[in-house]
């Protein structure tokens, strides 16, 4: 069981800043990872689509033999985890919106916290419901404030490798100018592709605001369940493997993939879903 | 059968440029729109993936009982126009790429044509094959220049609606400044989405180049084949009927819809592909 590897899906490419740091905390795990490059983005769908292909997602994964599913996917993660619990009660799923929420609460001093995301995920108010959440458990009185602002243009920005150029700083300007006014101290980078932007991103916000990479807090929280479940894998003296499944074959996913993993995507295997079944 | 319905699909959203030139030219024509939103984009997916879901738009279409089916997606048409018609052989299906050759074809005086597109329908080569046979059978001699350049970002930024801002204008200079500087005449608009970008392109390539817009072009020819097949709607009196089919329900689609087609897409239904076979 504990030899087992850890199932991880994204619509996409961004998924892959999630393993990345996953691979960095827990070298020894087989990683298997599922980008659903047939249908990506999920950024900008429907509550119920996103619910539907995050499902099918998750059951290929389970297909593989894994012993915990990471929903590397903001989008899903806001969408689609209570169905994934539902669909799968036994199996342990990791999504993001908790980790980061959790996070973004540990990071602020002042109460005052933005969040950056896709259409889909801010629409969702998840961030927004599950910080109030999570300042509710820890007790501590007074006013809580959370700016959020979706940024639909820095995914296709990041796909295009547009990660420092004068373009990506006049749309991050238009995105980040009202939260920075609003003196915020801490901003959830609540999608898996706004950590390649980071630089462009802390310029805009200054020194004084403290980005949260919901990517890191969720491999963290990966890390924490598996010690915590017993369900680490130990007994290896071998890094973990690596398998990578794709739903689309476009050559751009390895070039993409490079930036986003810090390494190739060996055994990249072509996958059908949804009209397979 | 004259009165049945013309059927029109897109990935999405920017095939409604094309329902717009269809509804000007033929008044009197209904129509049945198609836009696979819960698939969405095509450009920058593989050629397997996008003829799968142009046979399954062209399924769904032929099921409403539509006597002629237009690709109004440039990516379907440079991928899928051979498969669509040896699965569908009696169906007149009309593409953009040919309308937009034999426009370009016309329009210059130099030879030296530009063709901007998605990374798919550029990664194809089709519309630089399709211009060079046009030119071949017209039997003028002489050499031909065709230089292309896949806009990545353009659709992005047109369903954001940046299509007049100062982001926009970076990024049309990033992509155009290179086809400029090589003296075309011509440009192609090979892309939906780029005829709402006209202002700044144009702009920048300047008045001695002519913009070809495949939407009108494939329009234009949408009208002369239904004429020259005796398949007009010349009998009806009052203006034809409009309905509009999503495959995902996400509320941007009407909000943006209205910028590509002039009016509202009143009667929206949501269908399923794909997993619904």
């Amino acid at each position: 069981m504990n030899s087992l590897p850890i199932g991880i899906f994204d619509s996409g490419v961004g998924g892959l800043t999630v393993m990345r740091e996953v691979r960095r905390l827990l070298p020894a795990e087989h990683l298997v990872y599922l980008g659903d490059t047939a249908r990506v983005p999920y950024g900008n769908k429907s509550h119920a689509t996103v619910s539907r292909y995050a499902v099918e997602d998750a059951q290929f994964l389970i297909g593989k033999g894994v012993k915990m599913i990471v929903v590397a996917c903001n989008t899903a993660s806001a969408f689609a985890a209570s169905a994934l619990r539902g669909t799968f009660p036994g199996m342990p799923i990791l999504e993001m919106i908790g980790p980061g929420a959790r996070a973004a609460v540990a990071a602020t001093r002042n109460r005052r916290i933005g969040v950056i995301a896709t259409v889909g995920t801010i629409g969702s108010g998840a961030y927004e419901s599950r910080i109030r959440e999570v300042f509710a458990a820890s007790g501590t009185a007074g006013e809580v404030e959370i700016l959020t602002q979706a940024c639909p243009l820095f995914v296709p920005l990041v796909e295009e490798g547009e990660l420092n150029s004068e373009i990506t700083r006049l749309v991050a300007l238009k995105y980040l100018t009202g939260l920075r006014e609003a003196g915020i101290d801490t901003l959830v980078l609540g999608c898996t592709h706004y950590p390649l932007l980071r630089t462009v991103i802390a310029d805009l916000m200054g020194p004084e605001v403290t980005l949260v990479d919901s990517a890191e807090s969720a491999a963290l929280e990966t890390a924490v369940l598996l010690r915590d479940r017993g369900m680490l894998n130990e007994s290896a003296q071998a890094p973990g493997a690596e398998s990578f499944h794709v739903t689309d074959a476009a050559p751009r996913f390895n070039q993409i993939a490079r930036t986003f993993l810090g390494h190739d995507t060996e055994q990249l295997e072509l996958v059908e879903l949804g009209s397979a079944g």
